[in-house]
């Protein structure tokens, strides 16, 4: 017997004895296969029909469909075949150091010493490296880093981050205690949604989240099961947070579920924008009167460019507006050293700070990290590093103070460049990059364009950067992956390429955008 | 107004204007207490009584409350506390480097070289150490691995693993495609078991774990909600795996879920046995049968220590039976870089196969791991390693085999001694350690000693460990938290200890043993 399962809007099979269409259940499907053949097949075991449905609900973006095109076209380039461009640029991923940003000599020094301590016999290392090295070996079970570190994290490291958040929140203390190391921001993101998340029906818990997103929050709340509550940011006001959306929402929300996690992510992603301490005096003031938990994503803390802004931490203003709300309102606020100057993704190092959290929850936080025996030991040394650089009487404080400015200043530049030439663009309209490392510019997508997407079952933006990619190698996320408001069209770009490769970058997706309104128009 | 929140057995208030026992759920509590001070005192937002009821229920014992004294009592000797022994003995984890076992010197010098490439100018490191440093450079975004890497793992390394298993199972293809890197086994243990549960009440996915059993299973399985399904491994026979046991659980198992993932350890933690290859052909036969997904915990493949015993994977076991068996059952296999000769369990690095996978499914786990981006790269760069370790006709090859044979060595030494010593104990009785790093012995506690246990709401072998540490100053993990017969009382051991001070550790827990069991006679 010839048996096609196919989809027939596309294909149409000539020569089947039977054909199944192939969006119909297995469950459905399989049975009469069997009765073919007559020899019993149960099929397998695991199905995407009977596998866990939360799984399948889980999106992510940034390394969805159009990246692994990407992948592809890469691949296609190096067996010769002919595209329009040379060189696929992945703007996709806030992934510096695959975007030729090199890594700063002070930290690679102490993770190789702290690798193979036999170099700390060797005179070619400055002294601070070595010191810092000693330090943490010193720390690690038989003064090897390939031993399990304790679950939340090295102790001294634990210490140095503390000291770290009080210098930089003035003073305000930090307990080591309440420090946990994570692997990546995105693990302890996670472990504390997963805390968070109980109930049933309208007892669900609810966990507000700016639109748009990271994806990982939407991604996390889908695997959770939590009820995702979205607020939007004001686009026309910088990608503002206003609190009478935020009240919206979750007056909206308490119809349907029981919300009690309120996430901000300052300075955003996508979004680029720095919240100013106003607004996030009235985010706490708004999280203690209506009873939320607050989750801060402060990964960016140190990506902040545009002349006004600066960073405030949560903490710090918590702490400010007085005991009424520093000893009540229960926060965690995430960092990460995969971001910033240092753009070390690879090693997975982060820490969460919890404020307020209960002590029988916390006692249930450290027995759940436990469980996965600890985060990666590199990614935690080089935590340590972030947060104790070299000190100006050290030896490599000059080239790490130079290294570092040179990154941020790049940034700086680039973030300026992209908001500039995209507001030449007629049909693109762009917010100052303030801060993080992303732009996410409104695109004016014609009616064409738009019904010949949905024709082929795309999110417009998704059937734009698809275009763009397949025409200009150049890779992008649609907007729809982060969430927009309905009727509007985004991408998100990384600002990370090289200035030289920035430009080309920016006047390719000009050439594009005008080309592709014209072809639609 | 005085509020006493205690427990009522052990704490009698004397001046108190209100008791509340501290069992009542803080519903009952908090109300009572608002209403005496009559402010509106609204509590935290996440407290034990509405966090996600699952995490509550994880357990993980070799890091439970036994491991957290081990670390006070560890504080207090620095303090300068009298205690009755100087140092505390921790043989509750398999932690190799923490016990004194130095890395590997080719790895380390690899990892360095990765880490600070500028020592690729430096002439002190071998050549094949520095061709596997660039080759790996090579395959890392913008040659860094500070960079993110595909999230299944960087692609060359995936072909080297691949290469390893083929060599190992004697030819039997693997495809690059199925294998997934991951942050130890941990991790891709989790992952595999959040695909497969599903469906609720009588539907709910049940998952055969061996009992005793590495408590990662039963952690991760009250995470996610899934069905433990007991099956007892007979202590009698070496704990072996009888497929009448199997068979007994999952029909039991069938009245109340749906059984459908079967989980081995081999070599096993923490019983130490060694399967055979026909009890292995035996359980794929079972899980073919019973339309079982197949789990292959194999991380201690390498750790195999007894005459006469043998690794045999799963997948070549699998493939030596037929077609009919290998083009059907479904299984994934894990292995870590944590233990075997290296014991770099601090990088996180390990990976799995998966064998038979539904490609839809497999599309739905590469989406899966992608929202956590990536496994850490510095533990993928020494999974790289060991899976492509130094040729006979390289320069680090004489040096590498000498470390990793004395290694090797010595557990296999440590393996017999421990065996022999606990078998020497009365009241104590012992396997053969044929392989991983753990023993198991049954303990014989006298009945005074298990009702004392019983008053204090302690498991007895809980009770036994907890003397022990504070007596002797020796950690280990009362077989509780690993699941054992009713009735019947374990601890498990790690044979890490250097040769010298694991003699002192029997001979005191021989000596404690003695004293124990005549102090309650």
């Amino acid at each position: 017997h010839i048996i096609w399962i196919c989809d027939l809007k596309t294909c149409r099979p000539n020569n089947a004895d039977l054909v199944l269409p192939s969006r119909a259940p297995r469950k459905h499907v399989l049975p009469f296969i069997e009765g073919m053949n007559g020899v019993p097949h149960r099929g397998k075991v695991l199905t995407v029909d009977n596998m866990n449905p939360n799984v399948k609900r889980v999106e992510y973006a940034v390394r969805g469909p159009i990246v692994q095109r990407a992948v592809q076209i890469e691949k296609e380039l190096k067996e010769g075949v002919k595209k329009p461009f040379t060189e696929v640029i992945k703007a996709n991923i806030g992934d510096a150091h695959a975007m030729g940003q090199k890594p700063i000599t002070f930290l690679r020094q102490v993770l190789a010493l702290c690798s193979y301590p036999e170099l700390l016999n060797d005179n070619k290392f400055p002294e601070d490296a070595k010191n810092r090295a000693q330090r943490i070996l010193q720390a690690c079970g038989g003064h090897s880093i390939g031993a399990y570190s304790a679950s939340q994290g090295i102790e001294c490291i634990r210490q140095d981050v503390s000291r770290y958040i009080e210098k930089r929140d003035g003073g305000i203390p930090s307990n080591p205690d309440n420090i946990f190391l994570s692997a990546g921001a995105s693990d302890a993101i996670t472990t504390m949604l997963k805390l968070q998340v109980s109930g049933e029906g309208r007892n669900r818990t609810g966990v507000m989240i700016p639109i748009p997103q990271y994806p990982l929050y939407s991604a996390a709340l889908a695997d959770l099961g939590g009820i995702q509550i979205n607020y939007y940011l004001d686009e026309d006001r910088c990608w503002a947070l206003d609190v009478t959306e935020l009240r919206r929402a979750v007056t909206a929300a308490r119809q349907h579920c029981n919300p009690r996690v309120l996430c901000i992510i300052n300075p955003g992603n996508p979004t680029g924008q720095v919240q100013s301490r106003q607004c996030i005096e009235d985010v706490i003031r708004f999280a203690k009167e209506e009873h939320l938990f607050l989750m801060a994503d402060e990964v960016y803390q140190d990506n902040v460019y545009a002349e006004g802004c600066k960073f405030h931490s949560f903490k710090k203003v918590l702490f400010e507006m007085g005991p009424e709300y520093s000893s009540t309102v229960e926060m965690a606020s995430f960092h990460s050293t995969s971001k910033c100057y240092m753009g070390e993704c690879g090693f997975r190092g982060g820490y969460m700070e919890v404020i307020n959290l209960d002590p029988e929850v916390k006692a249930q936080l450290i027995k759940l990290v436990s469980v996965r025996l600890c985060p990666p030991v590199t990614g935690q040394a080089l935590l340590d590093l972030v947060v104790n650089p070299p000190q100006p009487d050290e030896p490599s404080y000059t080239t790490f103070i130079k290294e570092r400015t040179a990154v941020l200043a790049a940034l700086a530049e680039k973030a300026r460049l992209t908001e500039e030439v995209f507001n030449t663009v007629p049909g693109i309209r762009c917010n100052p990059v303030q801060g993080a490392m992303y732009t996410f510019p409104c695109i004016t997508l014609p009616q064409k364009a738009i019904s010949q997407a949905k024709e082929k079952g795309l999110a417009p933006d998704m059937f734009y950067c698809m275009k763009l990619l397949e025409e200009m190698g150049i890779c992008l996320v649609p907007g729809s992956g982060f969430g927009q408001r309905e009727g509007t069209h985004h991408f998100r770009m990384t600002i990370l390429p090289p200035t030289e490769k920035l430009k080309i970058m920016l006047d390719k997706i000009r050439e594009f955008h005008q080309k592709f309104t014209q072809e639609f128009s």
